[in-house]
């Protein structure tokens, strides 16, 4: 099964982006042609999920240097310096940005010399490998994770950890989608997730799409739906996962996992090595995003809530490696994760 | 402290309502002069929360007595008959509804031979005496749940059983009221309350009606707050509460609880003697509404998933006793709830 669903696409020299503020209802492209629009984009959430973030700041640098190719080689460094400043700049949780970055930055030290037509075609080539990868990984994960899911399958996810967050067939959505490719009917409810509404606007559209049964429900619901015994399992993404296993996702995803132990139903987390961050020994250490109150107060600029009432904005928060029933990475799976199972998975 | 809301208030022999879908942009009341009103209002959501819709409820009676006053003795019955089962049916959870109407029945049954103007007026008198009671009930809890609130607290709630949810100062929020009223500095935190956003909407509007600072969170984050030891109690209302002390709450109300056990934070719920359903054994015994699924597609009418997903709508659950810290109601608090305590209440 292949998702017709393209998140990230490379057409005449641009990077197009499908824009996720839009979506279900108008399925269209914003094209970026230079660092600081990509910035722009990651920062506005016209790209959003780790892994989707992490492809699209790549093309960021790639774009920058083809743009700025001609000046002189003090302003080209400039101009580069700051595009690798703006990208990193634009979102603190998901780590596969810096990890993007890095790598870029990796190809640009080693072209150091080289004409500056030449350092822009091996990043725009970086590029393209970190998206090529990417699905590779995800394609691995549904291989590795597909086999935690019997046929009959009732899978919760939070948030969309989808085609839409990644290069291509998801990370959690991946494991699901690779489970229906083997033939096995799952069945999944969908959070809405509030308040960007991912689950509702981008996971329900993009299992639509595949024929893949959605239902979806408010973030209040899913303690419910266990308590009666109507979901059999609970897989989600991640922004990043700390050394010893501490998962950052997207908010809410904590109360899943707790209501989740509490009803004895398994808790999978579906991410690849590139959202892993061996450098923080623990979820505490992770850098949470507060956003803005507005989008608690309401939705794409419509405010239900009166305007005068202050609201908070974790757009993450941290669940304890001790509540992640297994990891499920390109590796393999990790079940019951911890410091050196992690460990191991960057040694094989 | 006398919060200023006025839910329903008897004008003009008329029953007005507040009307609940329009807040916090408008203001607006509904007039209601029959039972079939009422039943439309209760069904709407025009009004909601447990003991507002049961003085509603209580009111819809006697409207209907008044307006078939002049008609022969067997319409009159019929038109009585009617009226209680519409009202019955308008909604099933809240046990308020039904504890009204026994009440309002009990007056109906003694008054039978009277002319129907003495009728009509006793059942007037009755609906009077069940919304004095009701505000009564709600200072009362008041005054003996604000002890169990420190001086600077940080109180979060879900959905909103303030004055909007009842006849005057509120069940959870009156706790909080009262709290404020003998001189603590108390925060409220809001769970916006999805899918009809009744803390975003209600919760938010009314405590800043009355100044008392509120910070309004999705539904996905208080497991956040929790966690990094922003929360120091929970208090919520109740729809129904078992006789065992489980307790039927809007949904979400679960989550919250579960997760405040796991945080060792206090879980409290305010909730009148007319809440507590001595007939039914324990939680599971409770019927829990399912609405449609246009309200989780989206909100006030404007859907932002798909229209053609699937969605599912269960507007409430239930919170085990074995969760509850205490029970707050008008004849004191009960630590710990459990059938022997709470069948002592009603000897009191």
């Amino acid at each position: 099964m292949k998702s017709g669903v393209q998140t990230l696409r490379w057409r005449d020299g641009r990077l197009e982006l499908i824009d996720q503020r839009r979506l279900p209802q108008r399925v269209e492209f914003v094209a970026c042609d230079s660092a600081a629009a990509v910035t722009q984009a990651i920062r506005d959430m016209v790209v959003r999920g780790a892994p989707a973030i992490g492809c699209a700041a790549a093309y960021g640098i790639a774009l920058e240097a083809r743009r700025v190719k001609d000046a002189p080689p003090s302003e080209f460094a400039a101009a580069m310096t700051r595009a690798f400043d703006a990208l990193a700049g634009s979102r603190p949780t998901a780590v596969n940005l810096f990890w993007a970055l890095e790598r870029m930055r990796a190809v640009l030290e080693k072209a150091k010399g080289s004409a500056p037509d030449e350092i822009a075609g091996r990043l725009i080539q970086e590029a393209h490998r970190i998206l090529a990868e990417d699905v590779q990984a995800n394609r691995a994960m549904g291989r590795h994770g597909e086999g935690l899911l019997r046929d009959g399958a009732r899978v919760l996810t939070h948030c969309n950890a989808g085609a839409l967050a990644t290069a291509g067939h998801g990370t959690a959505l991946g494991v699901i989608r690779s489970a229906v490719e083997s033939g096995k009917r799952v069945s999944v409810i969908a959070d809405e997730t509030r308040p960007f509404l991912q689950g509702a606007r981008l996971t329900a559209w993009e299992l639509e799409q595949d024929r893949i049964p959605v239902t979806l429900i408010t973030d209040s619901m899913s303690g419910h739906l266990m308590s009666r015994g109507e979901v059999d399992a609970v897989i989600v993404g991640a922004d990043r996962v700390a050394a010893n296993g501490d998962v950052a996702n997207k908010i809410g995803t904590y109360m899943v996992a707790v209501l989740a132990r509490r009803h004895g139903i398994p808790f999978y987390v579906a991410a690849p090595l590139s959202t892993i961050d061996l450098k923080l020994p623990d979820g505490a250490a992770i850098p949470i995003e507060e956003r803005g109150a507005a989008e608690v107060r309401g939705f794409a600029g419509v405010e239900w809530a009166p305007g005068s009432v202050p609201a908070r904005h974790p757009a993450f928060d941290v669940t304890p490696a001790a509540l992640v029933t297994a990891l499920i990475t390109e590796k393999g799976v990790v079940h019951r994760p911890d410091r050196e199972k992690i460990a191991a998975l960057f040694r094989m």
